[in-house]
C-alpha cells in the first residue's frame, strides 16, 4: 500500500509537470508538482500554487483523481487493517474463522472495498448536488460552472482533502449557512470513518436496537462531538472581536464561522476566514484539534480521536487508582494502551523535529511554523499562508511529512497491533522512581 | 508538605512586602511579592523585579532562605516519596520490613533528612568557595562582595533556583570557564537528585564494585548525558552566527556558552547570553529540555528524566513488538508505564492550557509565551524577558503554575504509585482501533 501511494504520487507529479496541466501552458517545476501531487494523494490540501488559477482543466482533473484515489485508498486500507486488528467491527462483520490466522477473508475484503466505494459515491453525489444547487440558485453561476465547483468541493470535502478552486478557500461563503453547513457535514461524514457508517448501515437495515453499539463507534462519535464543541467555543470567543476575522461579521455569522473553523481542523482543511489573521490562541486551539484529527478508517488525519480518547481513559483510570483500564464497560488491553501511547508520542516527536527543522530554514515565528507543520503531519491542509513562501527544501520536507502523516499512524497502529512476539522468559521486576 | 510549601510562600510574601525588604525602602506590591516568594520557594527563578537592585540585604536573605528551604524541602520530600514508592534505593537503604505497610521507618526518614542536609551543605560550600575565590582572584571584588556573590550563586545554582544578583544573570561570565563550568556542574549536581548521590556515596565508602547500579541511577545519569549533549549540539549550531548571542564570541567561548545553555534548562535557570535574542530553534530546543527537566529526588523540575526515558523505553519495546517492557535487564511494571504516561500527558495539558490562557492575556507570540509557560511549569526560571511585562493576572497564574509545577509531578507520581485499589471483577476485553 505504501508502494501504491508512492506510485500514485510519482505518477501525479509527472502528469502535473506537463505543460498541458497548467492554465498558461508552461511546465510546473518539479518541487511544486511533487508537493501538489503528494498533498492531493495524501488528501492534505496544502498548496504552493493557487489551485483555481494555476492548473488547467486537465491539471484539476489529475488533482481530483489523486484526491479520489487517495481517499478511497486510505479508507479501504485503514478499514481493512482495523478489521484485521479489532477482528470485528459493526454488528455482523467478524473474522470468526480467521481469528487464529490473522488474515481477512476474501469476502470481507470485497465487502469493505464495495462498502467504501458505495459510501463515498453516495456522500459525494449528495454533497455535490447540494452545492451545485445552491451555486445555481443563490449565485450567478452558469450550470457548467456550478456543476464543476459543486463536484470539486463535494469530492474535496468528503475526502477531507482541503483543496478549493477559490483563492480564498471558502471565505466567500462565510455567511452562507447552506454551503458552510453542507461542507462541514461532508467533512465530518468523511472523517468519522467507514467502520462507524458500516455499523450504522447494518443497524438501519436489520434493526439492532437491542444490541449495543461498538466502543469504537461510541468513542468516535462522542469525542468528535466534544472536540467540535470545545473548538467552537474557544475559537468563536477568541476571534469574536478580531476585525480581520470575525469582528466584521454579524452575530449569527460569527457562530457559523466558529462552527466551520472548529470542524475544519479534523481534517477538512478548508477555511471561511483568513487563518493568517487569526490570533495565537485560535491557532494553538487549532493546532491541538489538528493533531488529534478525526476517526479511524476514514479520510481524516491526525493521531485519531480514538487514540486521544483512550489516552484520556488511561489517565482517568490512573488518577482514580484502578489497576486496569475500563472503557464503557469493557476492559482495555494493556497492549492497546502502549500502542496509543506510541502513536501519540512518536507523532509529538515528529512534529517537534520537523518544526525545529523548518524554523531553522526560515524566519517565520513558532506560531506559523508549528501550525504549518502540524497541518502537514496531520494531513489537514489549513495554512497561515506561509507555505508558498517557504524554500524548496521545506517543500520537500513537507511532502515527506504529508506522506508519513497520512500512512504512518494507520500502518504503525496496525503493525504494532498485529505483531506478537512473546519473550522467552520473564525477568524480575524493578521500579524506578517516576515524577 | 503542600501546606508547608504554601505557608512558606505566604510567609515569604509577607516578609517581602515589608518596606525593609527593598533597597529603596518602599513596600513592594502584593502580586510582585507573591510572585517572588513563590518563585523562590519553588526554586524556579523567574523574576518580576531585578533581584540585585530591588531588594535590600534583608530581602535578599529572605529570598535565599526561601530557596534553601524550598530546595531542602523538595529534595527530602521527593526522596522520601521515592523511597516509599521504589521501596529501596541506593545499595543498602531498603524498606524490607515496611514493604507490606508501605510506610517509611523513622530511621530511614532520619537518614534521608540528614543525607539531604549533608549533601546540600557539602556542595553549596564547595561551589560557593570556588565562586568566591574566582571573584576575588579574577575580578576586582572586595572580600565581602565576593563572598556574598559566591554564597548566593552557590546556593542558587545547587538548588537549581535560577536567581542571580546580576541583572544580566551570568552573561558577564560567558567567557569565564571557571565560573561557567562551576555553576553548570553545581546545577547538574543538584539536578541529579539525592538517590543518585546516596548510591554513589555508599559505593565509595563500602566499595560495591561487584554489585550492579540501580536502574534509577543508570537511567538518570545516561539520560542527563544524552540530553545535555543533544542540547549542546543543537543550541551551539543554531546560535553560532547569531550576532546578538554567540556570533560575537570566540570559538572556545561559543562552545562554553553552548554547554552552559544546554545545562541550564534542566532546571538551572541561569543564562550567559540573552535568551530573548536567541532564535526560534534554540527556544524550541530549550522548551523540550525544560519540559523534561532533571532527576527525581533532586532540585530540578520538569517531568523528570526517568519519566522521559521510561516512555522512550515503552515506545522502543512497542516498536520491537515485545509484549512486556524491559529496561536494562529488568521488567518494568505496567503500572509504572501508566504513571509515566499520566505525568507526561497531564503536564502537556497543563502547559497547553496555561499557554492558551497567557496568549489570550497578552500580545506576545507563541515562541515567547510557550517558553515562559514551560519555564514556570518546569520551575526552570529562564526567560525571554517578557515576564516583567505581563499583566498582574498572568503573574498570579504563573505563581500558581510554579507551585503546581514544583509539587505536582512529585506528589502525583507518589500518589499514583502508592494507591492500589483492585477492581472486584474483570470485564470482557474489547479492542478499539488505534491510529
Ligand atoms: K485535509
Ligand atoms: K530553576
Amino acid at each position: 500500500m505504501l508502494l501504491a501511494f508512492g506510485l500514485a504520487a510519482v505518477l501525479g507529479t509527472v502528469l502535473l509537470m506537463l505543460p498541458v496541466a497548467t492554465d498558461h501552458g508552461e511546465a510546473t517545476n518539479f518541487v511544486s508538482a511533487l508537493f501538489t501531487a503528494t498533498s492531493a494523494v495524501s488528501i492534505t490540501g496544502l498548496a504552493v500554487v493557487d489551485t483555481g488559477t494555476h492548473w488547467s482543466m486537465f491539471g484539476t482533473l489529475v488533482i481530483l483523481g489523486l484526491i479520489q484515489a487517495g481517499g478511497l485508498g486510505v479508507m479501504t486500507l485503514a478499514s481493512l487493517l482495523g478489521l484485521l486488528v479489532s477482528r470485528r467491527f459493526g454488528l455482523q462483520m467478524q473474522l470468526s474463522a480467521q481469528r487464529e490466522t490473522k488474515s481477512v477473508a476474501l469476502g470481507d475484503v470485497r465487502s469493505v472495498v464495495l462498502g467504501v466505494l458505495k459510501l463515498s459515491l453516495m456522500f459525494e453525489t449528495v454533497i455535490s448536488l447540494m452545492l451545485t444547487l445552491r451555486l445555481l440558485l443563490g449565485y450567478d453561476y452558469s450550470f457548467t460552472a456550478a456543476l464543476q465547483s459543486g463536484i470539486f468541493h463535494g469530492i474535496s470535502s468528503f475526502n477531507n482533502a482541503g483543496f478549493s478552486l477559490y483563492d480564498d478557500s471558502m471565505s466567500r461563503f462565510v455567511a452562507d449557512p447552506w454551503i458552510s453547513l453542507t461542507v462541514s457535514f461532508s467533512v465530518i461524514a468523511g472523517g468519522l470513518g467507514f467502520p462507524v457508517w458500516f455499523e450504522l448501515g447494518r443497524r438501519l437495515r436489520r434493526g439492532g436496537r437491542r444490541r449495543r453499539w461498538t466502543i469504537h463507534t461510541k468513542i468516535t462519535v462522542l469525542t468528535t462531538g466534544v472536540l467540535v464543541l470545545a473548538g467552537f467555543v474557544a475559537i468563536t470567543a477568541s476571534e469574536w472581536n478580531n476585525e480581520a476575522t470575525f469582528g466584521a461579521l454579524g452575530v449569527p455569522t460569527k457562530f457559523l464561522a466558529g462552527f466551520f473553523a472548529a470542524v475544519m481542523p479534523r481534517s477538512g482543511g478548508l477555511n471561511s476566514v483568513d487563518i493568517g489573521e487569526m490570533n495565537s490562541v485560535s491557532l494553538l486551539v487549532q493546532d491541538v484539534l489538528m493533531f488529534i484529527g478525526g476517526g479511524s478508517g476514514g479520510t481524516a488525519g491526525g493521531i485519531k480521536v480514538t487514540t486521544f480518547a483512550l489516552l484520556a481513559f488511561v489517565i482517568a483510570t490512573e488518577l482514580r487508582g484502578e489497576p486496569s483500564v475500563h472503557v464503557m464497560g469493557r476492559k482495555l488491553p494493556a497492549a492497546v494502551q502502549r500502542q496509543a501511547l506510541t502513536i501519540a508520542l512518536l507523532s509529538v516527536a515528529l512534529v517537534v523535529l520537523t518544526t525545529t527543522t523548518m524554523l531553522a530554514m526560515t524566519n517565520f515565528g513558532l506560531d506559523a511554523v508549528l501550525f504549518e507543520s502540524i497541518s502537514a503531519a496531520a494531513t489537514v491542509g489549513l495554512s497561515t499562508g506561509i507555505t508558498p513562501h517557504l524554500p524548496p527544501a521545506a517543500h520537500v520536507l513537507m511532502s515527506a511529512l504529508m506522506f508519513i502523516g497520512r500512512l504512518g499512524p494507520i500502518t504503525l497502529g496496525a503493525a504494532l497491533a498485529l505483531r506478537d512476539r512473546p519473550r522467552r522468559y520473564e525477568r524480575p521486576e524493578e521500579r524506578p522512581i517516576v515524577g
